[in-house]
């Protein structure tokens, strides 16, 4: 079979995806956490064959390849988790009496079929598996060539689960190739959404040849702006911890800004507190001054450095500030320090990106610190769905409207009847449709 | 000035109007309206050399170009209409306490710069900048060479009005030529959402050459299917209206499809009422045997008529019908009637379009019917906004924090920090930005 037609073998599963109860889709979840426990062994024998495979790796690249007992536990528990969430499908978004026994409703329904790329790390496979599969998508998936066995068997072991269940063995399906990887990104009647998961060159290939709407972001050039009225605790606390907490993220502070009028005093002991975390320091001329640490390229302002190195500038006004920011952030995560009011509303109403911050470290933008349950990505798109994105980016919508035989003729025209158009509360269930009830069990002949 | 310089000017207006108060794009958008009115001699005098230049046209033709008092009378309504509406940015849409002063909001906000590209039709521009404004976003225009002068007059209007406010007179840009549009859709940095409007060749050459997302629908094939427990008064009303009440709009029905039970009772009374509106039938053979028309071609059952033809299928069941409708639907909008709940339960469950109707007509899939105070257009994109859109899809998110010095790695390792994540009501205005207020007025030296 074709790399197309098996991408439009995922596809037909759509409407069972999208019809099936929620607790057969969380039965499924367990049954396959389950067998990722009992099928572990196997799992580890083909992991084993790709770590050997791989040659002399770098440590951070075996950490990511690996998948030990510890990822084992991981993934089971990530699992576990998914599966415990509330239903992102078929939630009321809005309810409105358009007119006697006229009622509309939009609700939250699956994409389709989701489309993700990614690089080396197999737990990333089973993390995104679950996550369609709790919201009712399809998925089609291409890993890294590195985990080829390990993707493999964690795959056969999904689709093991999930053959005699609603959603068939072909709900999932798993690519190999390069080429498969282009096929994909050409198949936009058959792939809604695709999910690029790895470094910033791979993400930026996935976004630049497709035009298949992507979710992701490619890089995070986060900068954090200290005001002149700025706390200096707080702001050698979280500029530090922007920094190093984790510097090969993409919440990670590059860019750091301070106002003229308190760089002389403040950046000697931010200096001191950089240094002793052992960040290399390159800054502007008037910075370089005061803590005689090496001067900028023009370059310099646009790295994601992702290492333990930080920009700084100086400003003399937060204008200054918020117009650089403007210039060289990703739009991804951006921060002030200040204790003036006025200066947080104009830096929070004015910065563009998709997180904007006032008094902590850029490192709070993250899908589990933002208590969504589930991190499906950090969108740095203003389109669909921006930052950090939960299960609910993975969900579309749908108007449906149910009557007693109106038409619109009866509402144009001379004596025109009027719309009521009244919005009424969306607790509870859908009050039209009853989605996943046995109801649905009209028989094929009928 | 180039095409790229002119939409770059645009977009450096993006923070003016973001950061604008509601009240002065109210004023803003009232000041438009009574230009418009005083100025209307010169619009109508650009209006008759554009009808003199383009020769003879067709009725329909001439209607959509000629811009008269009507027109204008129309125009102005919807723009105070839109004035009327409420502000859609800076809407609350989660709020939630991460920790004891760590206060997380996602609010609604801008999108930046809207590229739309329509044909014909002057007082679509009018239309779509008032949203536009209305939203606080910029806007670059093109439109059809037909109504060239009637274009230039209005937006030299517009541009007149804005010039001394917030929004100065690079907020919008009007381009001229067919190598400007090939500019716009290579843009991808500078414009976030395009919108086109017209035929359905001209959007699909749009979304075929474009990588920047698209907001709109080619093709409207909507389906109604007529259920064995059918009301045939019900069914005869509803897809006559939705056939004729306006055949050459998006969501007139083009495909009929009919339980082979009820066939033989309902069909010649609807092809009664059809044929009374002028509308030609082709059907499938069993069809063709009931009422005696046509056979349908296989190209028939994917044509969009936009005119005085239907093509009528029979089904043996409901689920052939869903099928059936899977295959040639374009994703905008079908309907069954139906007394049975579980059918129609399975037909709004089971059919993957914007809109899904039981017991009423196609036609009621549009903005204003939903009571969305505007439409910005239809999306049959499952991407950002699907089905009637009204201003919230010209809106994006941005998520804002405020805390007083809190890090990431208080929350980490041994010993870590447990966020609250406690989901506060969403009620009332932001409680960390207060947009739009005098106090963003802070001095450019400061």
């Amino acid at each position: 079979m074709d790399t197309i037609d098996r991408i439009k073998k995922v596809r037909s599963c759509t409407a069972a995806l999208a019809g099936s109860d929620i607790k057969e889709r969380n039965n499924l979840l367990l049954a396959i956490a389950e067998a990722l426990q009992s099928n572990f062994p196997e799992i580890a024998r083909a992991n084993q064959a790709d770590l050997e495979a791989s040659g002399n790796l770098s440590p951070a690249m075996r950490h990511r390849l690996e998948f030990n007992r510890e990822k084992l536990d991981a993934a089971i528990a990530s699992i576990k988790n998914v599966a415990a969430l509330p239903d992102p499908a078929g939630k009321v978004l809005m309810r409105e009496e358009l007119d006697k026994d006229l009622l509309l409703e939009k609700i939250s329904v699956p994409i389709g079929v989701i489309g993700m790329v990614f690089e080396a790390r197999p737990d990333a496979l089973v993390q995104i598996a679950s996550l369609c599969l709790k919201s009712g998508n399809c998925l089609v998936l291409k890993g890294g060539s590195e985990a080829s066995n390990t993707n493999r068997e964690i795959f056969r072991t999904i689709i093991d689960c999930s053959r005699s269940t609603f959603a068939s063995e072909n709900w999932i399906e798993l690519l190999n190739t390069r080429d498969d990887v282009a096929q994909m990104l050409k198949a936009k009647n058959l792939i809604d959404l695709i999910i690029p998961r790895g470094s910033y060159d791979f993400v930026r290939y996935v976004m630049q040849n497709t035009s298949i709407p992507v979710l992701g972001h490619a890089d995070g050039l986060c900068s954090m702006y200290i005001d002149k009225t700025a706390n200096p605790d707080i702001a050698i606390a979280c500029a530090t911890d922007a920094k190093t907490n984790s510097p090969g993220t993409c919440n990670a502070l590059e860019n750091l800004i301070v106002h003229s009028s308190i760089a002389p005093f403040l950046l000697p002991d931010l200096a001191k507190a950089m240094e002793e975390k052992g960040v290399e320091l390159v800054g502007d001329p008037r910075c370089a001054e005061i803590i005689g640490c090496k001067e900028a390229t023009p370059q310099d302002w646009d790295t994601e450095y992702l290492g333990l190195k930080l920009s700084i500038r100086t400003v003399d006004s937060i204008q200054e500030a918020i117009a650089f920011i403007a210039q060289h952030t990703s739009h991804h995560t951006d921060a002030i320090i200040t204790q003036d009011p006025q200066a947080e509303n104009l830096f929070l109403g004015m910065v563009d990106s998709a997180s904007v911050y006032c008094n902590c470290s850029t490192r709070f933008a993250d899908g589990f610190r933002y208590g969504l349950g589930a991190e499906v990505g950090i969108s740095t798109s203003k389109i669909h769905a921006r930052g950090p994105v939960g299960l609910e980016g993975l969900m579309t919508t749908k108007y449906i409207v149910r009557g007693n035989g109106q038409i619109a003729g009866t509402y144009m025209g001379p004596g025109a009847r009027k719309f009521i158009h009244r919005m009424l509360d969306t607790n509870g269930p859908s009050r039209i449709l009853t989605l996943h009830t046995p109801q649905l069990d009209i028989p094929e002949n009928n």
